[in-house]
């Protein structure tokens, strides 16, 4: 996505680690206009495709799915939780999630409710590195006798390996800009 | 806002603490098209005033937020976090805000290049209760020197102060719904 990538070249910042840093339009502040472009795009790549619902997890996926939603008839969005909450039922599905920017194991959880046996799902994240959040998520799908439709990813780092490990879970992904590797402050897709 | 009460009598269920569950619609699946109705609704509410930016706090102000923004000239949404991440620059406005639900102190923070001095600001958050978040975020907005167009709020519990404490930093609060009372499963609207 030409669009995408433009975007990551004139405002994304590279850190140690890395890290690219996209803060400025899609997880810490978000370019609205640039999300809906985005909802077009993934409405385009699964053409065709049953979809009943959208599911993300907190908290950088939420606003993507939302947008996202709107270019699949609006259908309900769903984001699994990872901190303890009075406000989460206690029947839910579980599953543990690494995550690398906040080196951290989380329970992720969703409330029974909100996936059912039979549905199509199709999970999207604003990153994809090394597949541990979407694998979670796709875990949970399982767990519920529910379909994973595919991972919608905004940026893949394809120096790590979460396109394999997801692939080898059967499941498509369509990443809308996928980073080759970051040199001397630049960026390069592949 | 007659819609979502209607969603909040039908939807809505009361659990012990005086905590209205709306994770149907609301705060764990969102319901998109009801989002946009919100959207809408703030739009008349803030109408002629001059909003440059939104700000709201992850997790659930955040799909909110990015709807709401579409009819606001999909000017920026901000979210503030929670959670240490490498992700996070060092040079943040930061504040302290203690969860009702979660039962924590969180070190609240965004990064100081998403606040600008002169800056307007509309806050956007799913919940008002005893005010702690919103506080929070008021907070953040006068350490960058911007300012506070108002609260925009979809659900308030009338029979907590979040509307006195924000009022008494003189900021106009708008709220879609304001639960009166919780009694024998049902709710009251004031």
């Amino acid at each position: 996505m030409e669009l995408l990538k433009e975007k990551i070249r004139t405002e994304g910042k590279i850190r140690e680690g890395n890290i690219l840093k996209v803060d400025n339009f899609l997880n810490h502040q978000m370019d609205i206009k640039l999300l809906n472009e985005i909802g077009k795009e993934f409405r385009k790549r699964f053409e065709g495709e049953r979809v009943d619902k959208i599911l993300t997890i907190e908290a950088s996926g939420i606003g993507v799915a939302a947008i996202v939603s709107q270019y699949f008839d609006y259908i309900p969005v769903v984001f699994a939780k990872k901190a303890a909450s009075l406000n989460l039922d206690k029947e839910v599905y579980e599953t543990k999630v690494q995550s690398y920017t906040k080196n951290k194991i989380f329970n992720v959880k969703v409330g029974k409710d909100f996936l059912n046996s039979g549905e199509k799902i199709l999970v999207i994240d604003d990153f994809l590195a090394n597949g541990c959040a979407a694998k979670g998520l796709l875990d949970l799908i399982h767990q519920a006798g529910a379909e994973a439709v595919g991972v919608g990813i905004v940026i893949e780092k394809g120096f790590q390996d979460g396109r394999s490990v997801l692939e080898k879970e059967g499941v498509r992904v369509e990443s809308l800009a996928i980073l080759d590797r970051m040199e001397n402050g630049q960026v390069f897709f592949k």
